[in-house]
């Protein structure tokens, strides 16, 4: 809970911005809003007040009216959802009614309509020409990724309506390269809010929090934190009149944060572990490979993610059958009946026959149990074991997850754990 | 997207129930609304109608505005958050404010709360002691692991409140013990509510909603399309006294949808595409393995995620560097120079390759230009090459994703089509 200095109701004075997402889905519950935390959060960067977000169907009366009190009470309305081609999709409609305002087909949007329909060789249905009415008057959003596009129309004095898809890559793609745009040049952006996240590994959030309990209650910059499975993230956000007086408030909380937690901090700039993982590698021109079994692949795919690691990395196996961990990475079959698939003595022998197939300078292997079955008491579900072999190193090492986590939990902690074990190897190899 | 018939705007007769989460976190986009989520599936599940989701900061006036207005138009308010005892958390007071009703301290919460302090070896300070103050005439809703207990209140005539705690855990398990057992013997579960998803590949939102336009259209049961990345689902809801009688009107439609879209609904109980092809191999005994460049592990890392995976799934080679494809998986180095990484003969020579490596009934292989650099106007970015070899089987295909998609997006979508068209292979082979 955070305690917020808001500006009170003034109805001869709207102020502020709402956010108000349409569709029927959310209001059964079928998805999670995560549309309408994207776009507070957004609006707090820019320095947008907000003070109220609505969910409403894709029921036309109801949708009028929650358009018409946010018009009384705000100055910027976002909406979400009910753009697309299907009879439900009345958000343009809807709005242009609340205000008496005619729709008009706009030549512009139905050529790039069709533009897109063509790399895909298909014909405008009637359905999908529905996209092209806008409200007389309205300046456009350019939907990037997908069909629909959005508006900008302000159908009255003091009052802006933005409207996006719902479908979440594609509005934040019109956000940040339209809206973001026109809200600042348009002055919205009002007390400018600055905030730097740093990303931690290897330390729990409560650990983390029990280090710094007295920045934790500082009040501009105020510090945060925050957790999802594997990840801990610290928010410091100042407020002020412009970016460079609330950099100068956050620099040295940010200076002492990340003395006071060295390298369990990875970046401070937002940036993934494997994004930290694939520069510092290519920094250096080393190469990579993996060897992996319980993961399946999962630390290939994040690594590949990341635009240009094919320069440095080289690829892997996934060697989830004893087997293949014999035959193609040349696991000694005692070793694997002596110690057992999940084992320091196998994670080393997989990391050294990747590293000797591929010619790299970095291995990385996991084996472990993913579950939810194939554990016992002496190797219960959520044992993994590591091994990272490079040109000077060699370490392995074993997790114990717990076996109250799921299979996918367990998969995504190996990745991140490997990822990390792999950044500090790299680091401290100089 | 959903077409749905509700009941309109009476403003003499306020209806249904709505959701109103408090707190200022919330507006700035720290954490994610997943309660909403959470009591909109809960409400759908009871037939409790519902129609609109608000979230206010803790702002007193606005938080007393937002009350107000929903008693004027629903029935029933379920509000989350603002119940702790740090002085931002002001819900049970404004609530008492906007009724103009004194609080009481209840002496039964306070020992309640004495209690549960005792076990934690501390003492009730005066703003934990905060919490036992509830509008005069309130009934109280438990809380089991946290403190803050929740209430039902009717300030007025139909219209009564129900509060929880922010806290996830605590409001589902007050929800679960208490309140829903309130609702349904308070008689404000009405029509039972029952839903049913299909889920589809290889066809778009657009092009799946053309054909089926009549039912699109209909009210009880009423059909749903949803779009993310790749994926396409549609969902059937019916309202009705009783699931058996749901589940009967649910029936004929869900079969005139398989009908008309044949193999292109994969699956009729919410099961995943890596699921619907990890059941057809292991009803087969049939194994597979993965060569994969641009996916980097991505088609391996799907396929682990399901739980007994290891029965069928071998492993499989992350072919990343061209060198690679040659050294071990076998493709010829002219054929590489004579059509590119990127063609069907070369994906056709890595899933041979694989498939004799790892001895498998099935391989899958994926070559592609993820982007966002590496394309050419011959073999722009987003142009993939797919082979699946079975048993009897070979097939080489080519998408076009689009080079507007991000890297992300392109990944996400060549691991989607490879596991579509392995399940029809398989599928076909037979």
């Amino acid at each position: 809970m955070k305690t917020s200095k808001e500006i009170n109701i003034d109805k001869n004075n709207p102020f502020g911005a709402e956010i108000l997402c349409i569709g029927s889905e959310l209001l059964l519950g079928n998805i999670v809003n995560t549309n309408s935390q994207w776009i507070a959060e957004q609006l707090a960067i820019l320095g947008i007040p907000h003070f109220r977000q609505t969910v409403i169907g894709d029921n036309p009366a109801r949708l009028k009216e929650a358009i018409l009190e946010s018009s009384n009470r705000s100055q910027i309305l976002i909406t979400t959802g009910g753009l697309g081609p299907t009879p439900d999709d009345i958000t343009t409609k809807i709005i242009a009614d609340t205000f008496n305002t005619p729709l008009e087909q706009r030549n512009d949007i139905l050529i790039e309509l069709k533009n897109k329909m063509k790399n895909r060789v298909r014909k405008l249905s009637e359905s999908q020409k529905k996209q092209s009415f806008v409200p007389k008057g309205a300046k456009i959003i350019n939907n990037y990724s997908g069909t629909a596009p959005g508006i900008i129309w302000s159908p009255k004095k003091n009052f802006t309506i933005l409207t996006f898809p719902g479908v979440p890559s594609e509005l934040k793609e019109m956000w940040v390269k339209e809206a973001s745009k026109w809200l600042i040049s348009n002055n919205f952006s009002k007390e400018i809010i600055t905030s730097k996240v740093l990303n931690f590994a290897g330390i729990s959030e409560s650990l983390l929090a029990d280090k710094i309990p007295h920045l934790l209650k500082a009040s501009n910059p105020t510090v945060a934190t925050y957790a999802s499975t594997g990840e801990v993230k610290i928010r410091i956000t100042a407020k002020g009149d412009n970016v460079k007086q609330n950099n100068r408030s956050i620099k040295p909380i940010e200076e002492e944060l990340t003395q006071i937690t060295g390298l369990k901090c990875f970046s401070t700039d937002n940036t993934t572990l494997e994004e930290v993982v694939i520069k510092l590698l290519l920094n250096r021109k080393e190469t990579i490979a993996v060897a992996e079994s319980c993961t399946g692949g999962g630390v290939g795919s994040k690594l590949t993610k990341i635009p240009g690691s094919s320069k440095i990395f080289q690829g892997g196996i996934i060697a989830y059958n004893n087997l293949i961990k014999q035959r193609i990475l040349g696991v000694p079959e005692e070793l694997i009946n002596t110690h057992g698939a999940v084992s320091k003595e196998v994670v080393e022998s997989m990391a050294r026959g990747v590293q000797k197939i591929f010619k790299v300078n970095w291995a990385v292997s996991v084996s472990g149990i993913a579950g939810p079955t194939g554990g016992s008491e002496l190797k219960p579900v959520g044992l993994v074991n590591f091994c990272i072999k490079g040109p000077k190193t060699l370490i392995t090492w074993e997790e114990r997850f717990g076996s109250n986590k799921t299979r996918e939990d367990i998969q995504k902690l190996s990745v991140l754990n490997a990822l990390d074990r792999l950044r500090l190897s790299i680091i401290f190899k100089d």
